[in-house]
């Protein structure tokens, strides 16, 4: 079993727990490495609401094994403190009363030391338990685990961007890190279009073909759709700058209603993370303050912004069909949180097929985030997991730079409001095929 | 011609233009109409930020013909006051900068009296520009013309919603007016469900058959609906109290997050307008404070009721491309403003087809407010019409008891926040067929 | 009796409560003859939260007559609309609860007909009252009509200074009226500094002489007031434009904390009703929008701009006891509602005393607006009055050109927020004696 | 020299600059004792905007001796990092754009060893300086030291304030520590009065009898104050509680106007940081929750507060000269931080003269925080020290048990906004003498 995902697909009866620890100590491990660069007070600070505290975070990842696992199918298992279940209970309001979001940062205690004990705790309890499983749970308890070594994954992906929010806040630019993989950047090619033909497509996960998913990839239903085109590979920092220079931010006609109001609310010109240094548009990244690489896909751009620019380029964002069309025929390689950049880099673009679906920055596309046909919530507080967002939100897909390589499928719907600018998001361009 | 929309449906070269004047008078004394009960006082207030002044809805829709028709198209045309233009544009950021919408409350001047003089003065213009139209102009004229009337239409429906707001903020429940029809409401029967195959669908306008729709029923295209099942009436009261009774607004479970959210900030327990009084459930209605018809459609819910409603039920919300595959084989009548209840009202149930698809109550789909692939934006300013509030807003389908009869379609898309209530709003349930 | 304020002071056994009938009747003609020149809509706007409907405001201080001194002592009056009680009583917390004053604007019923309708019903029940009053109630009746008719005095300059507000937000700058007395602007001469001994001074309204005060002007006590110098007049338009230009607004080393705050928070740049047109200062009148007399007194600043003007100048403002003391020895005279100008205006200056005391502009003080030593509320509801707003605001003196001229005394608290601007207020300059 | 106090009243030619060293030493000594509790992640909260986090105080006061006396004065000053100008400057808007105040708890960086270190190295400067400083700057550089001293003991007090407001919003109620001294609460006995006489009194600061004051305690001055009775011992926990059994904070009638808005507005119930367990009122204290003691004085009440329980019990607080008058002959001892309970306890009354005017409780008067006659700013950035907050803040007096016995003086000005409820603040009752 190389990876958390061939995990992930493979519940069968023969699977042998102790492999589903594997994964479970890998994922684990990955976590901690990411917060190894941290300082104790990095780990306390929340830059806006939708921010959290990384030492939220890793407790948090923690509390969700002990609150769904542990608690109801280990009967052995000691709790390290009866506050902590209210403490990090992310929003499962069936689930107790969540202690309220916003002011996840005022929380000193229990201190990093503490969690840290929090999640050996855990740990060594579910290590007991997967060593000696309880039989009659069994798949009911690797179900959960299935589900929430990807809960933990998509934390993996949170502490990033919530790391890079923090520290961008502070004058001081302080990198994350100083050990970066950095990009060889090739010239970047003309933008190139592929054209599809109408036809019915399958969308969804489809279950029978096995392997994990969650609930809002299912179910697998029908859609028809029109013919279109998509451009080969996402927008680029060169490209979005020219909007900007052709006044893009200024123009009321680019924008959808919302999307302008926010611009002028909060005062908009550039990406999130962009600064104009002597002339220079430089930007905030994992690595601290660089210049723009022109090459590389725009990122950190909200999906107003994204429709705007496509509006402005006489184009528009593909539907999550139309990207899932496309995606399924591509390798699921790319520049993920394995490559190291942590930043989205420029490739050098295949001809006649699209680069960079997956890896590098998630897509915005022009669907709103809604149920599929035969949508089933989870039974229990589990249910509250993915289904009640799904209002006010836009779908996204592809994965980032900041996403675990195993962690990503081409039916995977993530999702953020459509200011939201703090995620690794770009995007690419569609249009339908002229008649 | 016996409607305006019979009208609006022929814009051949052999129509005179005085049958469109006829259309023009017809569509604008029905505003007239519908202010007549109002005193000075009730035509100046803004109840919220989203309701308009009722005197600011009868200038800004003659605005509407000064700015897009008399002033490019009728050279004789001698403005009344060049103050109007930046007051009473609503939205159009392309031409000129709108008077903030909130502030809508403030204006004292110009008076009632003013603003019937405007009123006026643009309907004698209209009057010279379609008795002797220029020849070159006129079918770009009878293009607006065929826009502007809709779009009068939409603000009458807007007079009333705002009316019926802006009445019941008052702590003396005044009536609008006492001679309403009274509905004659018969015992309710249970709710039957209604079963559509699986099959591709063509979804939107076909501009082929000729007729008005607005750019956002463009472009027609295909859609794969799954098999479904779709009730046969809407939601009534009665039934939307057993869910008050069950504790509905009470746990967290039935809710979107957002709806959540909205239930505890807003503290809403009950529909819009709904009040209780020694133990009965009144509502506000346009004829005064009554008891609750529990057999009538339930009315001014928003979105986040309607689905939770539908959670609550084991069902959902149809999507509107299910709701348009039912309507289309629907007869085009119902309760419209023309029927003079002013209120949604029961109707008996039709065996083995779906009633009051139209009128009553706009019904909340399942579906966000995105364009249609194939979708263009009008040209110029009045491509603001519709495209740019794409964004944050579901559909709703039907038309409703204040919309004029003639106003309404099978493809016709309404579009509200998901928070709204105070439009007629209602909804009706839908499920998935099982396998 | 010549006036109200010559009634208001004799309340003795002897006076024939026709006499005070008289009175209230001129009083109540005031109020009507402000609100002549206004149009139904005019009535009913509320401009911001701290404004009031004019129709608010004539049926508010309707409602203090009745509810204060009708029902109370009136056995046989009859109330015209019980719902009225809520809908226009003020602030009186002990009194029900009173209808939330931000929504004022929302009533359009009962109308401005009403409303009258509603006056004339009060007005005839006071006239029958008091033309043959209960005799053993007659003393508490007085008393309370005593503070009634300074009550409606107070709100008829409330009136103007609401109407001004609410016609400014118009973009049409309509006139309230375009008949008002003109200036004769002469020159104004340099300022001149008067001078005071140190000593100990009586301060607050002296019972024993008579006349009415409000609560807040006793108890009379001494204060020990220490040698300093005042201007003989206020500041000027001219002189604050000097520091604007000076770069007043944009130094925060001049402010206070809070007005800085307030300056960066709001954007002032220059006092309420000043718009530069063509590179001329012209500020909103009463009369229209006028370029600004640079003669005549500084109007509609805050507490902040006069006290950073007064830091700018290396003066300060006096105290209310500083004022008081100056005040005392100057005539009742001055530019007040009666000139029927409106509006501040330039005066010769007398040599050697201080001029425009009282009347042009209400002058801030540098003392907070806190009780006197032996401060007594008035007994009931009555004793809401005043008391309760000792808190968070400043005290101005010497009334203004809206105030009427028998309303105003030496020893009369006016009192704001600091950050208020609506209100007729300038200010004039004070400092130490050097030793 | 045996304290700071000491040292900081003695600014003659004669005394060695070592001695000055000295004092500083002992000040920023007991700063970190007050920290040495504190975990890495406590030093990072800001609870609230008003709160700042203990790293950014403790930086703050260090900035402070480099900013006003290290870059002027000591010109061999290496500067550490030239950002934690920007950073660490509170609200001297003269000097540089500060950091935004409610932005401090977002600053991970610097760390908090890094903090640690700018205090050693400004230490070490300061050490260098004061060994041998340049006579020419001598006197200036004391003058700043003197100021510098105290205001370092203002944020020690400020320190323990807010780390208490940091632990209480903590549902875990940690203690800040865990051996303080323990009160040993007598019976307190029944409140008395004290009566004074009417006469001239002697305000503020005298200069001429030598030692520190801050500048807002000057000019002294005469102030005539009226006779008055004033209570023995503040109010207890046990006579507040009486107060809320009386329905206190539901009744509007004992409330300043924005005072029970206040009530409204944030639903208070009871001071800060009580809570009722099993019908027992509780309060957070510094040692972590504790049944609250009925005989200590109340604390963490807001001037509203103070009011509405005034006016219930029929009496008000004292005016600040009141206070001074009768604080002048009273021993300046109490608890103080020196005590080492941090927490208000009950003392035994001293018969016939007032207790506890020093230590335990700061006092609210009834005194709008406003300049004393012959106020005079600092020059400088320094002018910004007091002189601007001088609206909207009431004062208190006499310090409290988290003041350093050493800091406070009769004449002392503390001020808060009437609703802040986070400082040691109680109060005592004074009434008007009967004629
Ligand atoms: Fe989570
Ligand atoms: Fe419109
Ligand atoms: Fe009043
Ligand atoms: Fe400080």
């Amino acid at each position: 079993m190389s990876s958390a995902h061939d995990a992930v697909i493979d519940r069968s009866d023969s699977l042998h727990a102790k492999e589903w620890l594997r994964a479970y100590q890998r994922v684990r491990a990955a976590t901690e490495a990411i917060c190894a660069p941290l300082h104790k007070e990095d780990y306390m600070v929340q830059s806006m609401a939708d921010v959290s505290p990384p030492k939220w975070h890793i407790a948090h990842v923690t509390w969700f094994f002990e609150a769904f696992i542990l608690k109801p199918f280990y009967a052995a298992y000691q709790i390290l403190d009866p506050a902590y279940d209210h403490l990090f209970n992310s929003y499962y309001e069936t689930h107790g009363v969540p202690f309220p979001r916003a002011e996840r940062g005022t929380l000193s205690r229990p201190t990093v030391d503490d969690v840290y004990r929090y999640r050996a705790h855990v740990d060594l309890a579910m290590q007991a338990l997967l060593t000696d499983p309880p039989q009659e749970h069994l798949p009911e308890i690797l179900r959960r685990l299935e589900l929430g070594l990807p809960h933990e994954q998509q934390h993996q992906e949170l502490l990033l961007m919530d790391i890079k929010h923090i520290l961008a806040q502070n004058p001081l630019c302080p990198a994350y890190r100083d050990d970066l993989v950095p990009a060889h950047a090739p010239e970047v090619k003309a933008l190139g279009w592929l054209a599809y033909r109408a036809g019915i497509q399958h969308i969804g996960h489809d279950a029978s073909a096995g392997g994990f998913a969650y609930d809002n990839e299912m179910g697998r239903h029908r859609q028809f759709v029109e013919a279109f085109e998509i451009a080969d590979r996402p927008v680029t920092n060169g490209e979005f700058l020219e909007f900007m220079q052709a006044g893009g931010y200024t123009k009321p006609e680019h924008w959808l209603a919302d999307g302008w109001a926010t611009v002028k609310a909060e005062g908009w010109q550039a990406p999130l993370y962009w600064v104009e240094r002597d002339g220079v548009w430089h930007h905030y990244t994992l690595g601290g303050l660089v210049p723009v690489d022109m090459s590389a896909p725009v990122c950190h751009v909200s999906f107003f912004e994204a429709d705007a620019y496509a509006q402005w380029a006489g184009a528009r964002l593909p539907t999550e069909a139309e990207w899932e069309t496309v995606a399924r025929d591509v390798p699921l390689t790319g520049n993920f949180v394995d490559q190291d950049h942590l930043q989205p880099v420029a490739t050098k673009r295949a001809e006649g097929m699209p680069s960079q679906m997956f890896g590098d920055v998630w897509e915005w596309t022009g669907s709103a985030y809604r149920p599929y046909p035969g949508f089933r919530k989870l039974p229990g507080s589990l249910g509250e997991y993915n289904g009640k967002f799904m209002s006010g939100q836009m779908v996204l897909r592809g994965g980032c730079c900041a996403t675990p390589a195993d962690h990503i499928r081409a039916t995977y719907r993530n999702f953020f409001p459509p200011q939201a600018r703090w995620a690794f998001s770009g995007f690419r361009l569609a249009r339908d095929t002229d008649a």
